[in-house]
């Protein structure tokens, strides 16, 4: 199984190649901005795309065809300019979900924000709220679409080594989570098609991740 | 007919309420944010409703109640902040329309950016893409109601004085268009239920309001 993770170069993206590259049922091929960025994926022997989520729904599908699934780690964060939330968190979102159809590939995994309901939005402190916005509208736009997907929220991201214990459910108290173990639920989440056309918040908690992902 | 002009403050709205009161058919309900803007659409005898477009959807449908079509003429503007951007521009508007939902008001007509297709995303300047994004994804969700909707994409707005001659196609030249002309227009459209499932762009042109709207 082949997947096209975009925004590889991000630090769960980093983390999900390794994993993938590690697991013998499974190939990454990066997506990437830059050229400068290849190297720590041709060192893990997987394929690389150089591609910008500005570029045209046509240069993503070109990146997604032969591709079994397509991960979006891709993130502006909350910390970025707002034109880049609209412009990467929003658009590019929805345009790699347009390339997976134009390039016929079913099964898409969305890395969101852990909540992103109307209510999340309403409530979010000010400068949060517009990324929010962005990813409700991205993840409103794949659940209208007829791929087999995923919603992974997480929680609040660590750089702590993952643990590999978690706790996964459609509702879940607010918590952290570290990135590693992020990656460690989508490569789980791909590798498990009772996942398809569910959303999940994770945050650590004392399950292993197979087995969390068995139960949702 | 009562109309809710969400906006009613801006330039367009202005515009667009003095009209609406001038016509004997219409009547306007002028919705705002603060109570120091009540003063002019009072002095037009225009109802007022003080609302935030970033208020819960609920206090929207409350000021929605009772009258007979939106329109929706809020924005940031394409030189606020992209904060702003997002969440008024994309989720405000949004908001109009689930309230129109909620209070059972049919017809809405949008005040749109000249262009939103997906190509005037890629084409448009950088600073002005996040605009036209929150912009496509407002107008697409329209589009996928069962509202009665019409969708206006005006030109370059001006200041001068309206001359009631425009040019109102799907497709026209990019051009300017009065501010006070653009205003006609949302009034004809409401006036005229051949509009309904329509979007069109106008600019100045040789054609008066009325039969422009009528060659939709």
């Amino acid at each position: 199984m082949k997947i096209l993770v975009v925004g590889a170069n991000g630090q769960i993206g980093k983390h999900l190649v390794k994993l993938i590259q590690e697991n013998e049922n499974l190939e990454a091929k990066a997506m990437i901005r830059k050229e400068e960025q290849a190297s720590y994926f041709k060192d893990l022997g997987a394929e690389v795309a150089i591609v910008d989520l500005e570029d045209e729904i046509e240069e993503i599908a070109k990146a997604a065809e032969g591709v079994d699934a397509i991960v979006f780690t891709a993130g502006s964060g909350p910390k970025t300019g707002k034109d880049k939330t609209l412009m990467i968190d929003l658009d590019g979102a929805v345009k790699t979900i347009e390339a997976a159809k134009k390039a016929n590939v079913k099964r898409y995994v969305m890395v969101s924000s852990f909540d992103t309901s109307r209510e999340a939005i309403q409530s979010a402190p000010e400068a949060f709220a517009p990324y929010v916005v962005a990813k409700h509208y991205a993840d409103d736009w794949l659940r209208n679409t007829n791929l087999d997907y995923t919603i992974v929220h997480p929680g609040g991201l660590t750089n702590d080594p993952g643990k590999n214990q978690v706790q996964l459910a459609e509702k879940v108290e607010r918590g952290q989570v570290p990135r590693e173990d992020v990656a460690r639920v989508i490569v789980a989440a791909l590798e498990n098609d009772s996942t398809i056309g569910k959303a999940f918040q994770v945050v650590e908690g004392n399950t292993s991740v197979e087995d969390a992902i068995k139960s949702v």
